[in-house]
């Protein structure tokens, strides 16, 4: 145990180096160009699994990305972990607000920015470096390893489900491993036990057939953008309340018990604030800000854009409108069942001197399980061990859709042991990783191994 | 006169040329990167006027873009002309709508497509067109003619009004010309003695300092983008009447007389709305659409934008959100007067949560003058001269931010005799000028002068 904590305290900037690679692969899975760094990324992972001494590594093709598989099963009487994580990343826009280049990792003041520094590739290379630990201490994991790398996180996963249910046999385990997540400060580590699900839905709204000029008709003829914002602004009412029809039905009543845990965490809702930027909480009236984030559901624009926005001006009245608006889901919210509801309700709020049209571009469930499943007594020992201190169990606000999936394929306890920071800028620009949550991250999932081999 | 008219008819081939190499020059003068378009077309001009006849010309050097001077004085004891007119030009995006390149000028079914065909360079070049006709036939014009072309027409005038008023002596002159309106259908010709104004801003909304996870931060950090939406929805009320404090408050009531004679006019609602291609009207309750677009004030969204516009999702929670908005004003509203209220009745409606910036980008006041002038007159012979029709007088619902200035500064009469028609697609893509209106423009140019002599 001493030899593996001193070779991963001497490879520090190896384990750097080794993620700066994977990080100046711009693999952007929303953005058709990027589609041929999606493989050379794929590839990279593949090549990186066989140097660290994994048996099995290849690329494997679905409908869409490809998923990175790689399998180590030298430890038979152990358990199998099953380890997930993703090698795609958000779009890097707006590129003036970096900084430094996305695709150009740069080390700053203790942390490392990059697209994907964090979000997920630092947390998948956090794993890779304990497995590269142990092989090269001890020739051999305490546990067996199964590593699946998917290239569609960010845009839904819509392929990695038949991936699965194809491999269901190959892909057998005793637990989920997933690091995407964050912990509650830099020195709380955490363990999460719910996410948020998502509808991601894009809103068309056409006016006249073509732009027109804002004198000659403006004030006869239906304006897209006027219309749009209508309709968005009337999604919510004055206490931030969602008006989608029945759209709470199935929302988990937070009850006075689950405010109770939710107070005791120690959420630093000012931290929290300050690394956003943001002057002040605002939302849906009558929770805190963590009940906001993590147990309430949310509408948010994503985006908007209508007519001119050079500089200056253009008198025109706009053809079209766009928005993308998505909904953060709770328990036992369902985005299959919301689309249609969601959809009706837009047309219904359009006046009929416009055409509307509604698109799902993606969703995932949301998901929740156990915070006292006994299989996450490994992980909170192996968190102990590293940061001093038990991790407090958490529900997040992000979505990974994925974690249903293995609920309903596998029916297996997942361990999301995560180790980003709110002001880490996730799907931001000036993404970050704090070197010391990577250090102590890939301790963390080394000591993990070890605590699952004694489970 | 028979002279004069075979002119016009045997040189239309010629007309069309010398327009064409106008319109290949994009002055776009709300775009910094088409400055030097912008000189190169004031320098064309120059040459124009010249090789036409007039005696001087030149290029006059503004705080923002040049302003084209002519004159040929040599008519003494006839009255002097100021025509007025404009080479900048409308953005041409978006782009990819154009059938064929905005500054590429195409013949097309009787028609000349391109950016500025009608919107002003057409119109102005009937002028240039017609005194080449009298130079040509008679050696001389049957007026004193002041040729004043501006290049920034598009962004407000900004700085005409100082040229004009110090040039004040130079520019005397007995009636002000100008051909930058509309007729009521292709063979109903028509003089405009109202135009309505404009206050053209541009909001900005920031929430967090940067964009950020949607999942991490979304329902707990105001979003600009729907703060914006629902600001934008708030100026409106569900009759289509604007809001803002007092807006109102100055606008001149819509006789039944008035309502009498509008209703006269032979305006065609239908096609006026399958010109625009628009389902429907919309537009403020209990006006009709040619009052909507002429006597009525609005308010309409020019362009939106904030977040992602990308293909596929990011989930993210944008820092930013803008909107241009602008509002068309009839007399006596002030856009001086009233934008300090608009600026403050957003600020009002925008949460505490977001900081938001209010721009004044340009503005113009509303323009009307007695249609009964009688200075109209040679205008009305010289319009039933070439359409066998007397014109019909209107209002339109563009802006042209000089004419109050002119008001001002000389106190004259103003003709006001345009030959665009409803689906000249002015400000849009694909703007075009019917032939047949650029060679009845011309020739109503050419005759004007005469009747003018006589006047």
């Amino acid at each position: 145990m001493e030899a593996l904590s001193r070779y991963l305290d001497d490879h520090q900037e190896q384990f750097l180096s080794a993620l700066e690679d994977a990080l100046r692969i711009p693999s952007v899975s929303a953005q058709p160009e990027h589609q041929k760094d999606m493989a050379r990324c794929a590839q990279h992972l593949v090549d990186r699994l066989r140097a660290i001494g994994m048996t099995r590594a290849e690329v494997v093709p679905t409908a869409g990305h490809p998923v990175v598989y790689g399998e180590w099963l030298g430890a038979p009487g152990k358990p199998t972990g099953l380890l997930y994580g993703h090698y795609d990343v958000q779009p890097p826009d707006p590129l003036p607000l970096w900084k430094t280049p996305p695709f150009e990792p740069t080390r700053r003041d203790g942390k490392l920015y990059a697209r994907g520094a964090v979000d997920d590739k630092g947390q998948v290379f956090m794993h890779l470096n304990a497995i590269e630990a142990h092989m090269k201490v001890n020739g051999r994991l305490p546990i067996n390893l199964k590593v699946v790398l998917e290239g569609e996180e960010e845009v839904g996963s819509e392929h990695l489900e038949a991936f699965l249910v194809e491999r269901r046999a190959q892909l057998d385990a005793d637990v989920i491993l997933v690091s995407d997540t964050a912990m509650l400060g830099p020195d709380q580590p955490a363990l999460c036990y719910g996410l948020r699900g998502i509808l991601y839905t894009e809103v068309m709204v056409q006016g006249p057939a073509g732009d027109l000029h804002s004198g000659h008709y403006g004030g006869a003829v239906a304006n897209p953008a006027n219309v749009l914002s209508a309709m968005i602004a009337a999604l919510k009412d004055g206490d931030g309340r969602i008006t989608v029809p029945s759209f709470y039905e199935r929302v988990r009543p937070v009850t006075p018990a689950d405010r109770e845990l939710y107070r005791a965490l120690p959420f630093d809702e000012r931290a929290y604030l300050e690394a956003a930027g943001a002057p002040e909480p605002a939302g849906e009236k009558g929770f805190t800000t963590l009940e906001r984030i993590t147990v309430r559901p949310t509408l948010d624009v994503n985006g908007l854009w209508s007519g001119y926005q050079g500089p200056g001006s253009k008198t025109v009245l706009p053809s079209l409108a766009h928005a993308k608006v998505s909904m953060r889901l709770v328990p036992d919210q369902d985005p299959d069942d919301l689309f249609p509801r969601f959809e009706a309700y837009l047309k219904k709020l359009a006046p009929k001197s416009v055409r509307i049209e509604v698109t799902n571009l993606h969703s995932a469930q949301p998901y929740i399980t156990e915070p006292d499943h006994p299989m996450l007594d490994a992980a909170r020992r192996a968190l102990a061990r590293v940061w001093k201190k038990p991790p407090v169990m958490i529900r997040e606000g992000g979505s990974i859709p994925v974690m249903t999936t293995f609920q309903r394929t596998h029916g297996l306890p997942c361990i999301l042991m995560g180790f980003g920071l709110d002001d880490d800028q996730v799907h931001a620009p000036n993404e970050k990783f704090s070197l010391s949550s990577y250090f102590g991250g890939t301790k963390s999932a080394a000591f993990l191994y070890e605590e699952l081999a004694q489970a």
